[in-house]
């Protein structure tokens, strides 16, 4: 039994609030469950430094967590004066996660960034931040577009959600919440698009290895979740 | 006329929502207006070196702004690697006036941290701190004394709340908005307790110079409209 | 009675020391009894980012401490990484204070930094610091004038000076050394120009709350007091 | 055609130089091809403050490239002051690689500190240094068996290599030096115990996302070339 | 002939203040004509980590220039966030030099540090630093000793001062000033007793490699120098 | 005797392995005995500002230590986040050195930066440095000459080597170990020419200080230990 009583292959409530932030051009707030992310995407003219002149664009992510989104608070980084390893993981994997469904051709020298910030933290927050960071992606896409300065269909080729899965207690489960994240012995991420095209792949054994059936069981159930995400997202933008 | 076109002695709409976090012992969420910033208060046992068998306790504050809580997107702190001089000012700000009224001995030898995160700005995020700030706090105290720690009217000795008055087009107005606040002449802040005692007055002419008879209008501004959110945090705990 | 025998409105003994520095445009040492700060006003042909190309020129200011100007050798900030919330307060204050009696735009595209560095400290570094920029100020200007760069009287506008006045066993007094500075149960600081106008006003309840009355009993010590500052510093130029 | 000519599952020459360092308790230089890593093994009473009193020790590791390892020179992480994101991402990884195949309970209150230090790199620097770790981690542990500290097989519960797989010109090869990595469409790392276990996947799609299939044959290729690295480690400890 | 018209063997004029800082164990501001640098002892009762419980104590030197001490304004160290690598090598030079001639078992379990910081430079600080840096560090043992901690005689075994010479318009000259110190071809410190044994030498050619018999004559020039300097400082403690 | 049984004028086997490094324009693995460094040269367009469009080129040096290179595992300077007093120190030294031989106006404007990485240390890591560093220097002014881009007899005026010589058990010997440089009275480094000039000394009295006829026996064995050097140099490059 998990200890939310969910069953293996169900997620937690997911929802969106767009529009959350009143400057950003595009914006969302994300909750899985009690996991709840902040993202807003800033659009910016200047790009990279070795993207100039080279006629495309970039999409670029920040991860952080408010000190007392967690059951203990955490110290923040800004008065730490870095940010942490895990911290970088994350944005960096969310950038990606993004760019893997952006022509950044068609996007042109800008640069978006999508910023999100965990508000509330109950396991996930990087796949939750995943998914919202897409809505919000979407929104300053379509903030564009009405401006005239793109075509949302030419830049944003598909849709991209994430979930993690694991084994606890000896079963495959999707979504862990923190009490599942703190004691399952193997955890992963999947980054999938709305095609079903894999974007990203971490699974790390938490206590001893395993094996490729295991691994196996969790694909198989981020798919389908994922499937799930995407039509949440598809209602949310309709 | 104000752009808002509120009344010269007219607050924004002033709203808290307690228990806005999951995990802290004490959270709200204070809007005032367009400005949004969640305070949490997080109790810990340890105290600052300084303090080590004492017997008395210790409040602080941290203060910060999510990237895109403001028109243009802000560099974020934590990978810019220092908190910038005004980050320092107002969490010194916040943590001084949430001091003057609690009696450290009586809260023993703990610390109390308040985390004010700006989620929207619009003007005024430091007075909307300091008035939240008050409400965790709050709430942070009755946590406590439900676990036999502490008396809250031991510990707590009055309200305390903060207000932004300004010389704007000529005129003595309350509660600046942000673009009052960047066209004010004159900006002053003021922290008042409950039974109407200063606690902090921070006055600063942005152009020219101002006038004592200047900042007496400001100040009677400050005094009605904190005797309003007081009310309010009144209502808030009732 | 106060630790030093002074009046309650007697100030110590100021003096400014022109020329203190052999390469500095302008340079003043500043001493406010045993508080002694030099101050030095570096002319730099570049200005701000934000100002680039808008005709207008900038004044800031930096401020430090020796670390053993004080009573316990305190970490020097260059050591520990990072300046302090407390030097940044300050120096940020000092730039505001100055930049209140300067035309920007008659300066023209140039910035000029003065630094403040505290020697000596016994209370009033940064009122002490305020009041003898204004002379290192007026000296660089004087350079400017000199070579043609610029007039005076149209750069600068006013006098400007900062006394703090505070309240000491329960009487307002004015220029509080360390001793009352440590003991104070309020301390506020003031700016005020040559034709009494405030710049900036910062009050702070040390100990319980103040009133509107004992604010008000120390805003005149203030002006007063600034006055004979302003005096100080016209006697100093001529 | 791969551009060194290797079949598909051909790995790049490996091989492990023992004993490298004088001063280390292990150490050993491990060649894939031309990427050359150094791994030394430092054994240090202290364990992490969250191990104290526990009984249990600690296994970690740091990364770093010299400067010039690479085509271009990059600038050195000392001289920037901060380690870049993904040199912790890696070293991150490499720790939880090792911990996966050690019993923290039996090593004891103790920490061994890894160091994979890149002296020449050609792609593949993270799977190397996994790889090279093991036996620098093995010659430690053997080091504090011969001083009767502990033994060797109760720490040590198997084998652990790592190898990167990859979609490059649509065909999956093992293996990928840095003109491969630079151009792959899909890039994955596998770290996998001596009896087959799993212990960390992370695929990234670099341009287009990758199916299940083509996931598959990387997992295969996987499978098979860290058993031949296993049995390259078994006889380099022979 | 030199830019100042000195002789070729004529060092500035000297001088010591000393007591020149009220707070301070021993202080002295020392001059080498424009060459101005305040000197603080400050006595601890920690000492460093790796001398606890030893018996010994540690005297140890930090250097600072104050941003305008030079031609042109430098950054301030506190605000770049870190000592450069002039200002470090010149510490712990300072510091070996003392260390040089204090019995730091004499000493006991204390820690002097001592702050250099130079308020005008014109060449020579860190020959000035060393020289200056004796007289505070005696007046801080006399202050011990007054308060019978130490005997004066046991702990400083020595005298100890330094000079720069150097190799100007190809004549070897003593106690180089700016000008000369810009155009040296070779630049030699240093740091002799009072009993004339060598602490330090430190000789760089700046343009063209030097020769042994140039060495020589900056060394006699020194020789013949510093016993002048200790001179100086036996008048000065006299 | 000394610890390792060599006569006081005997260095340890010095060996040079050249093009070390596959990927920079000239490297060079040096052994001073146990000492180990890895020197790359890494040529650069780029100029520091302070040479742009002077038409003359630079050289400089970053210097850096494995963590395990020592006896006992130091802390990471990329970790720590900032660079040491004594990096600092030794990569200013191993600069200074290399340009007293280059004729930076032949150089033409571009940048040489040597990094001298420590792999393994037993004392002398400065000296090795500086002698490895000009093997790499020179191929890679070859490289740049076989580009024909500069000639490098015209660029290169002189071989420049490094040695260190010390006071040990009361007897001047050459190159000390780690042994004997933990031990030594008096620890010297020279950096001559292949034509003798003498380009940087430094001595410095680790225990008591030394007279000017120990300071005279260590520079004629460095004279003559360099001039071996020098010659290694030459069979190297033949």
């Amino acid at each position: 039994m998990r200890p939310s009583g969910r069953k293996t292959d169900q997620m937690r409530k997911v929802s969106f609030e767009r529009n959350f932030s009143k400057h950003a051009e595009g914006s969302c707030l994300v909750k899985f469950g009690d996991t709840h992310v902040l993202c807003t995407a800033s659009l910016e003219e200047k790009t990279p430094p070795w993207l100039r002149n080279s006629g495309k664009g970039w999409v670029t992510a920040e991860y952080g967590m408010l000190p007392r989104a967690t059951g203990e608070r955490m110290r923040r980084e800004a008065a730490a004066g870095k940010q942490g390893g895990r911290t970088q993981e994350i944005q960096r994997l969310i950038g990606r996660s993004l760019r893997a469904v952006v022509d950044l051709t068609a996007l042109g020298e800008k640069q978006i960034t999508i910023d999100c910030d965990v508000i509330q933290a109950d396991g996930g927050t990087r796949t939750a931040s995943i998914t919202g960071a897409w809505i919000a992606l979407y929104d300053c896409l379509k903030w564009m577009e009405a401006r005239g300065m793109i075509k949302v269909d030419k830049v944003l080729k598909d849709h991209v959600a994430a979930i993690s899965c694991g084994i606890f207690a000896s079963q495959a489960v999707i979504d862990l919440d923190y009490l599942e994240d703190s004691a399952a012995e193997t955890d992963a991420n999947f980054v999938i698009t709305g095609t079903g095209g894999i974007v990203e792949i971490q699974g790390t054994a938490e206590g001893k290895p395993f094996t490729e059936e295991e691994f196996a069981s969790l694909m198989a159930l981020a798919k389908s979740g994922i499937a799930e995400l995407v039509d949440l997202q598809k209602q949310a933008i309709a």
